[in-house]
């Protein structure tokens, strides 16, 4: 450790925490904060929700008795603190890194991560579970849940404090209100709390009431105590029934000031001693302390490489034209498309810069729709819009898409509504590991009937997938393309319609065949040269849509070849292997389908590259597959 | 139409409502209650909540310009009232048969029915959707959501209401608070309503707050001026601040008497012209009118069959001994299992009487939980408490599990918790049609790792499951049945622990070979029975996991059979058979699998004895299928 972490140095655990003098939790709030400033510049990660939460952190772990009590970190973002207090300061620079520690608090990684988190809106309902065990247990454990005010936004959250509020159970939600998600939080419960916490109605009410009461003195003792009467009630509706939290069950306490760790200190071992369900408001800033966070949350909510004196980002400057990110070939192309076509509409649940979405939004804000962390809402409200005759694209990234599962079904597909599900992040998605990665949707969405699912292998596909969906589609597809960026410079190509159910054959060789789905094509593409370069004939075709399936070209391929090899980066069971060994088999062809893709395990976090050569779907061991099968199926030749 | 329908008879579509007067209304309310009594006793269906919203159904129809205005009724077991007022009471005795009217909305059957419904809680969403369509096309439709408090709890109802609050739609929702879902509502937001309706608060307060300032004339001029100061802050505070849904951006109107068909039309009228998102509370008795259903409402939700003069149900009344259903065989075996593991809690959303946990609620109160109409809280509450040591039986329909499929892999699976998922309902329902069947589990489940899925064959084996699961299990579980009764009369045989992963061998005849999964096992016990009489000789595993597979058992098959039937009331795409097939292909072993099972479509509403033929999985094609394909063997050994 630097000298310049003169506390933070001495924190091994949260007991050394539970030493310092309540000044002394200031001093090391501050190292902590500039601790989390050196190592994220030059390991990107997740940046200004840690920065925001450090004196809550501080002060939690300098009350509460963890790992006994249990601390619920609603999504994870914000637990770097919490990561460096608890023993992994010294892994701390391998956060999201291969075989390193997780960017997300994980069960397995540490006692102090009580529960694991990634996606939003968990942490009340797993809180409210431990708080039930405890009880049944005849525990005294603590019970602690984290949430921003972008999370409270998703459902579950709610359905939680409906559930606690009625059984009360002795816990605490902690609501980390700094008005922004990842893009600034939306909804009416944003105006709310802004209400609460900015006087506009709710302050401003209790003032003048309180102000008017106060002059009680100067009334004769009649009017006196007809005046007391009134404040008595006054006060009841403001306290019992004023308050949106208040009306769940739960005891409200705040707003208070998030950055003022001996103040928490003191109420947090105050709320300690009050039993039943209870909710403290603290106020945040997101990215605290660091100015070019603070004037730049969105940013720098994942900034990457950063220069920390500057706070300038350090972009790859070798000069070279890149491709463009997936995502940005989306966004755009969804403003292209919608300026010639009135009838399209965007929806995005709180990704609007983490999908492009953006873009549409700002160029057409009554168009396109972020409805706040709220995927089974933005499904079935992309639905009510399709049911009026629009054609909305409703972006959701791979994983997120698994929490609308049933509106997918339920609320489109049985009524084969042409909603166009844009699956951004579809496949490995890299750092943020386990809980991110797309694996199942192409699994899950080819069960659904009347449902296309497609993958594009490039732009110029995402393209013209984008551009005949919207032009003649009668039911739902979903397209789905992965993180990062593609593979062509120059993709801003004219649109091409693309036959729905037809894949496109790259190569005719003769000797093996590999059937690829998405962007793994082009992985397959290096491989087939490589063992064209070593004389062996590849037939590669990259087939578009898992379903419906282009049945011609799989006739085509069932009768010339023995063995086949699918790619895919998605799950292998059920997946698009799955469905082309189905077709084959039920069609009469006995076929070996060799397939490669995400195999049954949950896969960690590490660059793309790293994951895809782990799952054995890399560049390297397509080709040797195709190496494998092509020179056995020579030796039946041969014999 | 027979003669008691005066004013019934005589409306063929919202049209002639409207040339009613008003006192007619309550008239033809009146006629409409007795036509659902008399035609939903002698065919069975949702029978109370249809009663509870007549009046409300008929000034509906009476204010609005359907279909050119949309009504979404949330759920649609209360929809009744209004298919018969659209146009379809002439075939409302078919309703939910074979063939016959759909037992919920559904746009494909009439313009009236704006939006599918079948599962809790889309009504908002959905609305929101079509008021954004309407004002982007420039339409002044006016849209209406009715949904109940039970649905309310459903947390994207929430986030429907966040969403819409921010982005003022023209839009009513109309809260049809009747305190009650199938089982009584629960959760903080039913006292919540209540206090409203109950007075127990708001009313209180209000009533006494403007009581004292009633007395202003009797105080001095400038007490008065105070006094009106005090007037205007409280007012401010009831109306802006006091209420739920006002905070949520919604304006509150209510609660008024959903009884009062003259009431409720003025109201609905005056709403029509005041803009923006709006909610009307409206308290109703489930049930209304027929004191049978008042008193037993959670009975009268679908009654069957029942005697219209007494309220008496009718039952099966040929003496013989029957089999228990499902759903109460895992309620008791719990609680036979409960009283011997302390660490045994359930968990159900809402279905405590759909799936018998209502038996452990009502012995064991303080370790079953009904969480609410929340499937996503009920997992990842489940997962809490798994995470604490205790063994949580979550049990959730298998059509209402894919609302938490995220939640299954994000906050179970992927932490490994050892959740024990009960999924009633697995397979073809029944009546309740295409919303409902349970078509999906066996895909979506098996593709997310970690998962143990199964499904048993009969009632024994669903207990061992169960039990196997409690006493041992280190991961989580699915363990799916079907909805109805189930095989076995005399069912509660001692527990015996299953090896995970191993099938049951029941035939092992050599012409054929019928890999069978959960109850569908009992169809080709008895085809298989048939096929021997024919001298086909039958091999007959029930497999009972799809993952994993009993891979001994699958060896031996696929060594010697070429042709194997596989057997499930599941979707085929992604489903077991596909998962035998993947088995096959990459061991290895040449095999042709004849896949049965739920075919690639939504299949509609009847009995379930109707829908496994249509779908052949039934006894005959079954048979049929063995048959061809045992021949051709037959002849090929010949050959």
């Amino acid at each position: 450790m630097e000298s310049q972490y003169k506390l933070l140095s001495q924190i091994d655990s949260p007991d050394d925490v539970k030493k310092l003098s309540l000044q002394q939790l200031v001093e090391l709030s501050a190292e902590l904060r500039q601790f989390i400033i050196d190592v994220v510049s030059e390991n990107p990660g997740h940046f200004a929700s840690s920065l925001g939460v450090v004196e809550l952190t501080v002060a939690l772990h300098y009350v509460y008795n963890t790992p006994y009590d249990r601390i619920v970190w609603d999504v994870g973002h914000q637990a770097y603190g919490h990561k460096i207090l608890t023993g992994r300061r010294d892994v701390f620079h391998t956060n999201r890194k291969y075989k390193g520690i997780s960017g997300f608090p994980k069960r397995a990684e540490s006692p102090y991560d009580a529960f694991g988190v990634g996606h939003s809106s968990t942490s009340i309902s797993a809180a409210l579970g431990m708080s039930v065990a405890s009880k049944l247990k005849l525990e005294n454990r603590n019970i602690v849940a984290v949430i921003g005010d972008g999370a409270l936004t998703g459902g579950m959250a709610f359905e939680a404090l409906n559930h606690g509020g009625s059984i009360n159970p002795n816990m605490l939600v902690i609501l980390n209100d700094n008005n922004i998600s990842i893009d600034p939080s939306v909804g009416a419960l944003k105006e709310y709390l802004l209400d609460i916490t900015t006087s506009k109605t709710y302050n401003k009410l209790k003032d003048e009431v309180w102000d008017i009461l106060g002059r009680i003195d100067r009334l004769a003792p009649k009017t006196r105590s007809v005046i007391q009467k009134i404040e008595n009630a006054v006060k009841s509706a403001l306290l019992k029934q004023s308050n949106l939290f208040e009306s769940m069950g739960f005891r409200y306490f705040g707003p208070v000031d998030g950055h003022d760790v001996v103040y928490l200190a003191k109420i947090l071992k105050d709320l300690k001693d009050i039993p039943g369900p209870k909710l403290l408001h603290i106020v945040t800033v997101k990215g605290k302390g660091y100015s070019p966070a603070e004037n730049n949350q969105t940013v720098f909510h994942a900034p990457g490489l950063f220069d920390k004196e500057t706070g300038e980002r350090i972009k790859d400057s070798s000069g070279k034209p890149t491709p463009p990110k997936y995502q940005d070939v989306f966004g755009e192309t969804l403003v292209e498309l919608a300026e010639k076509n009135p009838k399209i509409v965007g929806i995005t649940p709180a990704m609007a810069t983490g999908c492009s979405l953006n873009i549409m939004i700002n160029k057409m804000p009554d168009r396109a729709f972020d409805v706040g962390i709220a995927e089974q809402h933005a499904v079935t409200f992309s639905a009510g819009l399709a049911a009026e005759g629009l054609i909305p694209f409703c972006n959701i990234y791979s994983t997120f898409m698994q929490r609308a599962y049933d509106q997918v079904i339920h609320d489109v597909a049985l009524q084969n509504l042409p909603v166009i599900f844009c699956l951004d992040r579809g496949g490995l998605v890299g750092d943020d590991g386990a809980t991110h990665h797309g694996a199942y949707d192409l699994a899950y969405m080819r069960s659904v009937p009347n449902m296309t699912v497609s993958a594009p292998m490039n732009e110029e596909e995402l393209r013209n997938l984008m551009y005949t969906a919207q032009l003649e589609l009668k039911g739902p597809i979903s397209i789905r393309y992965p993180r990062g960026i593609g593979v062509m410079v120059d993709w801003r190509k004219p649109f091409q319609k693309v036959e729905i159910g037809k894949g496109r054959v790259l190569r005719t060789g003769s000797d093996i065949a590999i059937l690829t789905i998405g962007h793994v094509g082009n992985l397959a593409s290096v491989a087939a040269d490589r063992l064209e370069a070593d004389g062996v004939g590849v037939f590669h075709a990259d087939m578009r849509f898992v379903k419906p399936l282009d049945e011609e070209l799989l006739t085509r391929v069932g009768k010339e070849f023995k063995t086949v090899i699918t790619v895919e980066d998605g799950c292998l069971p059920g997946g698009f292997g799955s469905a082309v060994l189905e077709w084959f088999n039920d069609n009469g062809y006995s076929v070996k389908v060799v397939r490669l893709g995400i195999p049954d395990v949950f896969v960690e976090h590490g660059t793309q590259k790293e994951l895809y050569a782990e799952c054995g779907f890399d560049i390297d061991n397509i080709y040797k597959t195709a190496k494998k099968y092509a020179s056995s199926k020579a030796k039946l030749r041969v014999g």
